[in-house]
């Protein structure tokens, strides 16, 4: 069994075939194709809203051009210090910001705080011309931590963005885990709470390679289209994207796949627990950070089990994560096929 | 019939095979995982030479991201200017290269003739501090009006960049249609010329999205990774990227491809001058333009044929595209078809 | 004699003596000094209108900063093949404008003609994601080849703009040869004629490092002192620019200095032909472009006159620069001092 | 008298002297006439080793062109989180290094540690392609907060540069007083501690506006002198650069300057804890921070005493500069004045 990231998962069955079955004709490139166009009328009625969908390949991607709309090159975009985007996309913020830079907060678990977030905008003098000023905060749903802001939590950053004039974006990237272990509807942790722009992922979560940037502001669409032609992230079959958001969304197969990944994940959390591991963090979506010794790590790996030390959050630490296809029953059983 | 571009078309069966057979089990991302790790052996056997390889989902990102490595943020690419790096795809040189401007020549058919660009580089001093020094010439192949550089005009080129210094980079998103139309050895028109890095399109030619960037010269592999990831290019579900290219090259799978394609071309061409076209440059890959009359237009258009007008070469110009799976026997019978 | 270039000329008397007086006592820094206080006001009474002035210490920043507010990353800049900004300025309007590309017009005598813009404007086709759109057009006056536009040709071209949506922006790097040739009123030219920020060139003309972006829309300060601290133009000492730039409007010297250069040019043009040279291009400001033979050339320079060769408008053409200092009266004896 | 900054003083009559002298005669422009030539050799002989000089008008660009070369758009700048190009240089770093990230340590008085440099190198995984790699370390002399590193601590963070294969920068702004203070020579805390690029600060010291980009490895010429074209800095009448940088270090003028400025801070320490001040830190160049209470701030600014608080360091605290030209006898009657 494979837990060492989600995207070590194939694609899933009904993706594959939504691609397959766009291999029977031609059609338009560049998003004119009928597929790519009833993409904003399926986010807008996903999130009870009207939105604009536009579909990079890539979570990186999604991130990095969703977030250029919304800060300019002098600005700052304020984020956890364990944001992906401040320490696994390389400079690819300041890249498609055109210089923009990233202002790194503490937190537990690896959420921002509200307070914290509020205390540390008013320290900064606005319109300096020496400094960085914040013009965006970034969170991330679920967090590096994999721990979920609840609804009254990411209402909470929204209130102090609009205070103090900031845009918000959220990067998406296990955004299904974060709506399944929430329960609550989409438009609750996005716009609802005032979020601008969302990376809505699906590459982890069963497409072969799409993430939708969601821009609640549609007016923010025509930077972003030229942001991601001008990146090299237009896609002429573009119908491929498409289709894959379309059946990742169609019956909820999202919510599935992510209530699958996150059920499989308690499951292997319990049955961890009950060979010694403890919780670094209280479980809320896919993704484990456990504390385990020496041996119980060795045992694990001779059992064929894959997983990955996270020493980040200290030398004794792992990460194990689920996916839409992890095998719960036989997670459940993890005690016994180790003790073979 | 639909030739308005060859993206139009599908994946080709053995391409959407590979993918459907990656969804059986989990991978190693980002390039860690077996397919991934048979790229380089794949293409050095291919070209004959040891290659790096680095794909990417898009040949604008090909282009964009080779080519940063052959040029500093303070100097020119010299290159047609028709070419698709200067026509159409956005600011992505000066974005990917950190300032990189385009020099633009003319010359017949959208080609550099060498000639011209001997002039052109003896005219420019060298270590200006004022102006922008070329360095780097990029060619594509074949051409934007879909004619092929022969293997002589390569080499003749490539002697002229080694003259100058110059680094020689090919745009090859239909390199397999000029290679099937010279009928010569990857090679020929490459490495043993001089090129030193080409975009390897795979994605008009039957796949769903992969071009191949090829390093002849290994040592660009840091910067042109480096480059990719910072532009959100790098895939978390890699393989696919790779089992694409590796289906692709399998059984020379990309010739047959793009032998169909060309013959669908020429008997198109065919069938287009015996209704009154005529060719606008001899066409020798799979896009034909051509000059016909609007009442000849409108007979294909009423007929359902898909094309496009192609107003920079004139107000009666109109271009046709083929694919691997163009329809060569109704194209062959286009006359009647008309004359229904 | 030394007619190489204007910049080849020292400070003048009443700039170096506002600089000096400058060394009596402290001032606050970054601009919050009372000389940089009055430049607002001391620009908007020169040209009648209110501007903000931004000032920094070369053209070259002068002209990349003040365009940077025209144009998106995403956009392109048209202008005049032989402008300053598209041949002598390294790759620095997309390092400041984040991408920005250069859109070269041919025209005669380095000048755009309003119905070649026009047209050129109206065959690209607007909003279109892989081709880079026009947003700015830059003239510079004087131009190039040391041609004047007339206030109807600025207005025309400012017409044209209006007409498609673009910006104005003038280098003017001898703005101040050009209103003493043209005799007009400084608004005449610019904002009156739709021009949106201009490069005010002092530098070349008697001050030791100052040229003002003067914004005609004081809505574009803010961004652009955000990009002129970020390039690193912003003089701690600034009130060493102001007391420059102060100096230099104070009592029309600007002009008095325009035209000391302006006339030395002419005089030194009957000179010239007087010993058989021919204008390349009907001499206005300060610079002659001038076709001569070899012996003339040689026996110029036998008599110590200095002097560059201009290879791209032919192999006997060379430019000669008056500047604030050109000593008239030797300039005039120029035949019997050679005779000498 | 005037605290606030050591850039409101003036300049120094020996540099306005020089400035004026080359107000008598024409000279070739950007850096091709005599006195740019004597620059490299001029450095050369203070630092008793060859270097290469490439001055600029403002500090920020000297940090910011002459960082450029020592970090790729995809590295990272180690240096102290109270950094001048961290906190007041906008995003200049990014800018002029196509992207490059500042990493920011935390240390004592604004200092980096060479312990604490190590660690942090170490825990850093080399050749990460998601992450951003350290490549060069950035430190100040005299620090941010007026302290000075000595010629052990420059050598040990050197060493561990070295060792960690990291390019070493020194932000020199006021070299002049740290060398002041160490009465060492200026080679013991530059390349004999393995620094590659200094900025050789010489604006807040006495001259209108320069300071000196030194490069200990000459082969960063090219690049340094294409950014600094590139970005708008290379002065037309270049002389006046080189004007005032040899009449400051003629005679030991920079070093003379920085003595007075020291010295008249160290008596304005002892005149601030007479009257019951603190230091913040111990003072060591020309700057004092220092803790008082809101009553003696009062008196001493109805005395006319300008001075500036400094939050960053706690709420009663404040900063004092001395310059060149500070009034050491009246500083030195401070208490008396005050009583007065």
């Amino acid at each position: 069994m494979n837990f060492s990231s989600d995207n070590v998962s194939p694609i899933c069955p009904e993706i594959l075939s939504a691609i397959a079955a766009e291999s029977e004709s031609a059609a338009l490139p560049y998003g004119a194709d009928d597929k790519s166009q009833q993409l904003d009328a399926a986010f807008s009625e996903l999130f009870g809203t009207e939105v604009a969908v536009v579909p990079v390949a890539t979570g990186t991607a999604a991130n990095l051009i969703g977030l250029s709309g919304l800060v300019s090159p002098f600005g700052g975009v304020v984020c956890h210090h364990r944001a992906h985007i401040n320490m696994t996309e390389s400079t690819g913020v300041a890249f498609y910001g055109g210089g923009t830079k990233l202002l790194g907060l503490d937190g537990p678990s690896a959420k921002i705080e509200a307070a914290t977030l509020d205390s540390f905008l008013t320290a900064h003098s606005p319109n300096g011309m020496h400094s960085v000023d914040p013009e965006c905060v970034a969170i991330t749903q679920t967090t590096e931590f994999g721990t979920v802001y609840t609804v009254n939590e990411v209402h909470a950053i929204g209130s102090v963005c609009q205070k103090h004039d900031m845009r918000l974006f959220m990067d998406g990237a296990r955004f299904a885990n974060a709506v399944a272990a929430l329960e609550c509807h989409p438009a609750d942790i996005t716009w609802k709470a005032g979020v601008d722009v969302l990376s809505f992922g699906a590459t982890k979560n069963g497409a072969l390679a799409v993430d939708a940037i969601i821009l609640f502001d549609p007016e923010l669409r025509r930077h972003t289209e030229k942001s991601r032609k001008r990146g090299g992230h237009l896609f002429s079959k573009h119908r491929y994207l498409a289709a894959q958001l379309l059946a990742y969304v169609q019956d909820d197969l999202w919510l599935r796949n992510a209530r699958h990944a996150n059920d499989a994940a308690m499951t292997l959390m319990d049955s961890l627990q009950s060979l010694g591991a403890k919780a670094a963090f209280a479980p809320q979506g896919n993704e484990l950070f456990i504390h385990m010794n020496d041996d119980l790590a060795k045992t694990l790996r001779d059992a064929g089990i894959v997983f990955r030390p996270w020493a980040s959050i200290g030398p004794d630490a792992y990460r194990f994560v689920c996916a839409w296809n992890s095998p719960t029953d036989l997670i459940r059983d993890l005690g016994k096929t180790i003790a073979g």
